[in-house]
């Protein structure tokens, strides 16, 4: 565990995962657009770069997590990222991108010398800190070993899905689609049980402890209930960027999602109705009121 | 466990349940419209009525298990079952009929003096004769006291609804849908995984282990991931069924629910097309139709 | 035009056309549940009765124009009034109703010896009033021959849809549907149109002018772009009742019908939110809600 | 009528266009980039330009008509051509392109000192053919001024939405979704008429007669009653890119738009199926399939 760990993006979910990796360990030099954020860090021992390309040691690791395409395309296009990554460099790409943006990715790190290897989690931030994510990796096999203890310290679950680094987020993004399916089902159910007098709570507990006994409909399921969506687990506009990354994979393969492009409106009237900051559950408030709640 | 229970409608689960119900002890007279079915209870200690009102102790306890509210109209409306049934009586209903059915039903033996509990199930067959069954409850607290044993001998967990009988109706219906969107879910994100040559059974391996371990995932993800949806465990015509009591209820409710107007699309274009007679995860077969596979 | 013909029904639709049929000539004694209005007719010459049967002349004609099912259903249950149309009389029933009830209605009639012809009309009172509704009738010839001088005294058109009455029926529920399908697509448009600053007049006029020059688009496009629900020519809650009857007629069908399962929602949302007697174009308020205006 | 119009994009509608534009006595330079199809107007006295740039006057008039963003964006790139269209030279294209397309075109043209003026058209190529397309524009007033002889030349009818030459194609797009929206209500309801043995043509004759006498409903009516959707008069897959172009529009505006997605699903269900080629009303034979028809 002597190799250095360049980390970029420090939001909700990167600071947890980053205080898991200098937990097992790893020293680690990070950064962040906003600055202040990355000070929990270096109590726990990491230094800070101010520039992208200063977290990167040629031949090197580099882990990347942000929020969206835009934000990774940035970074690699950063003076010197690529230049200095180069032979043997390995970028691991943890964010939830597009497989098209993957798929880009990974011949421009080809072109520099440099791997791209995509490795999406699931899981919020209180998982990243217990290292309880699940992680889906996909890559060049030589550089998915070398990043595998890495993982590890993540997540002690790591499903690989071959050697095309697309692949790990097209599995990312229909995951995530199947969790704003269960939340849409599950709010629409206790809609309707409200609404015929029985206690929310009851009902989904219920589901939750038999035929729906995973931690979706556990954690979703206490949340929609009791119609708690502050503060904010994982955005609902940035759930509007899943949807909208699963629909943009669906056109390309040629797949039409009819739950899909439900939950994107869905999504949608409640970005437009100003609610794109509380917790992606949160679409549930807009199930209520269609119902007069 | 010296009471004889009455029991009516032995499909698939009703068999199995009246099976558990006699090795744990249970005597019983049963019948069915379709006399063959029965066989094999009577070598299992069971005796055969040749109509519905001759399962009816007075005063006793009777149980149905029959396909749609329809057949259960039919039995209650049977010569003699509702007086014989008498003063005391409990029938314990255990179907999957709408809310508005069970309604009825309580109000028409209240007049008889006998009192109508509703107890549909989570489960197929093969749980059925396992007695592990998941049942709501809902009814008058004395005639539930009364079947708590009977319930206990079906499925070790059972979740009471209150008074009301039509209100465990209510929590079965939203199940039901529940585990329809579940599948709709899963049968689209495989859809997609498919198309981008990511194989279906480790896509939903990774998430039936993990973020979605729970048995609705794990037994119908393999499933569809493996496309086989014969012999039917539940057919999409009664499936079709389901989400129509769930709509009506909604109906009724003043609850638009969009998840089930589209699950109910869903089925019916696969009863269209002449699968009514597969599992109801079959519909995950018009999704692949859908993407051209 | 001699003839005493009896009309049950005088809400908007059926005064203005029991007005019409008076100013052509014919004698006429009619019912109306609540009877206050039934005065502006008595001042225009009819009758008044007390009771259904009281309208019916043995072998006469009847006309029905009523809100749903369940009021046709009970005026022909009424006491004598099936009885007393008797031998070669004609009921001519002029609401929209299911093709399922008409169904049951030819065959009741049937059995009593008098003829059910449904004639079904597109066109808001003062269509009715100017004699220019659209008719769409179906039944037994001889029928259809004697009540044409009536349907003519309504409506310049009359379409023929054969010797079964329910296909009158069938035809007006799916150009209703049609209509709700173009005030949604309209009200779409139109929101989006808004939330670029571009006149909301302006676009509809536009279209409606040219590639859309049709009644449907001029009048509910014109209340749409101008927000105006209030007075109701027809009842949003009568359009939930219109869009259930083309989905029970799609379900006896299997077919599945997208457009109007989405529409269903979104009256039911308008409904569910208080706003059931404005007029059923607004249902484009939930539009525009949904858009955050 | 001396001036001399460059013209690009000489397909269907392009040809049918050009050639209106000739037999008004316009002088023209063409280009097409696949040469043949500029022959029959070389006949009518056009002449033949071999690059984009070499239809462009100094200061003149350019008329583009292609199929897709991408292509407009080429011909704008091309060699030379911006630079010299130059100083008052007018871009009028008229082309069915996005919103934001057309928003970075007319910064573009204006960096040059040229102006775009957006004019995109309703109608088919029998319609540019007899001057009697819909046409729309938008853009700065001196230019539309400029190019009010040629727009007239092509249709009697010119609306006029403004300054913004991207609000003429916010229009152009909700003008196509609500076309597809009438033929999807349309298709649906003629397959519920067909299942109850009701004659297609029949039922739309009546209604496009009468209260949806429109050119959409009279003509997009015939072709799905007689279900003939060959020879393409606009092709399915070119349908499906103008509900993505409404749908990309209504992302950045934050309008939910569901009747729009749910086309999207069809459309691209019917391409997925290899139905691309055939006319955009052939979406109804993927709504007949579903009904096992």
């Amino acid at each position: 565990m002597s190799e250095r760990i360049g980390f970029i993006g420090l939001g909700h979910m990167g600071s947890a995962m980053a205080g898991s990796l200098l937990k097992a360990g790893y020293s680690m030099i990070a950064y962040n657009r906003t600055a202040a954020k990355i000070e929990p860090l270096l109590a726990q021992g990491a230094s800070q770069a101010s520039q992208p390309a200063e977290v990167v040691t040629p031949g090197g690791i580099v882990i990347t997590m942000v929020a969206h395409d835009r934000a990774l395309e940035t970074i690699v296009a950063a003076d010197g990222f690529l230049e200095k990554l180069g032979q043997n460099g390995v970028h691991l790409s943890m964010s939830t991108v597009s497989p098209a943006t993957a798929r880009a990715m990974s011949e421009l790190h080809a072109k520099h010398g440099s791997t791209y290897v995509a490795a999406p989690v699931f899981g919020r931030p209180d998982a990243a800190a217990l290292q309880k994510l699940v992680v889906c990796v996909a890559g060049a096999s030589a550089a998915k070993e070398r990043v595998q203890p890495i993982l590890r310290a993540l997540g002690q679950t790591v499903f690989d899905f071959g050697e095309e680094a697309a692949m790990a987020n097209v599995v990312k993004v229909c995951g995530n689609f199947m969790i704003a399916a269960a939340m849409e089902a599950m709010a629409e159910a206790m809609t309707l049980v409200e609404k015929n007098q029985i206690d929310r709570s009851a009902f989904i507990d219920m589901l939750s402890q038999t035929i729906f006994a995973a931690p979706i409909y556990q954690n979703y399921g206490k949340m929609i209930a009791e119609k708690r969506y502050m503060p904010a687990g994982f955005e609902l506009v940035l759930g509007l960027k899943d949807i909208n990354l699963v629909l943009d994979t669906a056109e390309q393969s040629k797949v039409p999602m009819p739950f899909a492009s439900l939950l994107h409106d869905r999504f949608m009237t409640n970005v437009a109705k100003g609610r794109g900051d509380i917790d992606w559950s949160g679409i549930a408030q807009g199930i209520s009121e269609d119902a007069g709640l």
